[in-house]
């Protein structure tokens, strides 16, 4: 049942350990955005030691923002670990579409690994389930299908909860879809939020972890109440970018389900 | 014709793709203040892909604020892909002077690479046209050169336009000298306004590609006049900090070139 | 003698460069926190010029935070250089204790390095010393020993200053033991501000190299007193940590040793 305020609560209360391996340009505002939440991040990425990591966290979080062939091993590692465990795995496919390299290797993720949730753009998803897309750098311009379709047939032929994100986010697991309609204007104006919303869906489905269509869609309806929050006297992307992680930190587990706006299509 | 308002409209409609090769510590920033500006940052590094991602871009930044080897040959097929194309590459040589690697790193990207600006302070670019000149880190502390005297001897020397920025910024095209007498001084008290400043200058040149000197100008006064925006209710170099991002994302084309201070030598 | 309002007023003066080979998550802050607080950061990694880098530097910091192969061999490196000049070298041991390759690191490092001041967490200090320690990724959650007594004891079987920090900071020799009442509850709801303290132990160690325990425990002090002033006005984790930075920048030598809460045990 959709609850991201008793989400929230039991994952404030187990203070769930969520293991990313992420791009160069976001593992600040990740690791934050996972800490102001109420969970506990760690960014691990060497060979020697993320199944090991892997093994002591709740969740695992694989976004492939700057790749590069050790950290693709990495990622295959700890994703061979956390499927070992049946713990939930979140795949963030930044800029899949892009380059082949980038398509590729989020190919293979899928392919090797028990990938829970898939969480991008409508561009790159796309790309994914061999619709048309234009990728341009991480940003999606185009696609041949509309994103709650989209969403459907990505989780039906990948396997997948898919969270295709965007003014409305939809969230499916092949079967049902939710439509989220929580969330500012400004979250596409600072680089990085897509990823925070990957991660966020890592601390949820940690939380959550039999639930995972219920989790990935609370999870971006809770990210999208902060940021209605954090704009409400935001100056512009800096002064929002910094209250995001006050309004993330403010999220109430008692309030929260009634500020949700999730609808079933 | 000078015209930084009329760069920054085109360059919101154009909405130009500009790859960062760039340093871990001011990764988030740079590509942050791409986008408040209205230009799409894209960061790839990876030998596999960084030539594909450069062959979508409309301009290139090289940075090489924290090297090693596979990112240097990184930067050099991506330079590659760039001259093939003839698209506008930037390079801010972070510390030459500081280590031999770094000084040797940038002389031999602008060897090998048809570099359009080379954007860094007076010891950086003192270093790389054999000039005397004390680098402490990333700092420049002392120069044998007037920056004016500088920029000019730079772009000769080297074939590009030099832009060395500090309290006045001086560009120049080895003809030309511009000065430019926007910002704050609170830009020196923030880790990465060098860095931000050249991917701006990596903007301004993909909206206004055959004017080089004029879009490097134009590039150093708009990000002052978001500096001095920025400033303005500014409590320290953390809210000016956040509110760079704001004053970015506000520059008006249409009172821009109102509020820019560049003046012909 | 501790006088922390002496020690920032010398390391203004003096404008110590402070070399730091520290992970992804954490960089721009601690180059920041650096440059706020009056020093000058430089981040180099590479194997090919770190030695060059620790030879123009006043201190050297390693952050094992997120570690990989050549980052191991450049700490190293560099340790040996700083060794070589006697200069200060602090080390942060993040997430010791949570894997094998962060924990054998570690002490490698503190076996090959003339480390000055060792600044972790209860769990990480524990874990190096041998006792009892539960350690969650980059977050301590218990421990066999008072972290007083932790700090005494890892100082004097490792030979270092031991910096234990958490809501009472507890610095030692080996002989003496201070223990710094200065923070705000805040700090934990930030990634990164213990990797800020190991910066800004690196910048009070370079001001003040004869004197490391005093200058240590000055350092978690002055960082103390910026958050204090930080959270007043603070909405939650986001502006404090913007605002993190202006604290650091307004310290005021001056008053600094009235707002200091360091008592000897």
């Amino acid at each position: 049942m959709i609850s991201a305020g008793a989400s929230l609560r039991a994952m404030r209360e187990q203070k769930p350990l969520v293991h990313q391996i992420t791009n160069y340009v976001v593992m600040n505002e990740t690791a934050n955005a996972t800490l102001a939440l109420g969970a506990l991040p760690v960014m691990a990425h060497a060979v020697e030691e993320v199944e090991e990591m892997t093994r002591i966290a709740s969740s695992l979080v694989l976004n492939i923002g700057t790749l590069s062939g050790h950290w693709v091993d990495a990622m295959l590692l700890a994703g061979g670990a956390a499927s070992a465990r049946h713990i939930p795995v979140v795949l963030d496919p930044v800029g899949a579409g892009a380059t082949e390299y980038r398509t590729v290797t989020a190919r293979r993720i899928l392919e090797l690994v028990d990938v829970t949730a898939l969480r991008g753009n409508a561009g790159e998803i796309a790309t994914l389930v061999g619709a048309q897309a234009e990728v341009r750098g991480v940003e999606s311009i185009a696609t041949g299908m509309e994103p709650a379709e989209l969403a459907r047939t990505a989780a039906r032929s990948l396997g997948v909860v898919a969270s295709v994100t965007g003014p409305v986010d939809y969230v499916s697991d092949g079967d049902r879809v939710l439509a989220v309609a929580n969330g500012d204007a400004l979250l596409a104006t600072v680089s990085g939020t897509g990823c925070m919303s990957s991660a966020i869906t890592g601390c949820f489905l940690a939380a959550k972890p039999s639930e995972p269509l219920d989790a990935a869609a609370e999870a971006v309806a809770a990210f999208g109440v902060a940021a209605e929050d954090a704009a409400r006297g935001a100056e512009g992307p800096g002064t929002f970018h910094a209250r995001l992680y006050d309004g993330l930190y403010a999220l109430d587990p008692d309030t929260l389900d009634e500020r949700v706006r999730i609808a079933e299509l």
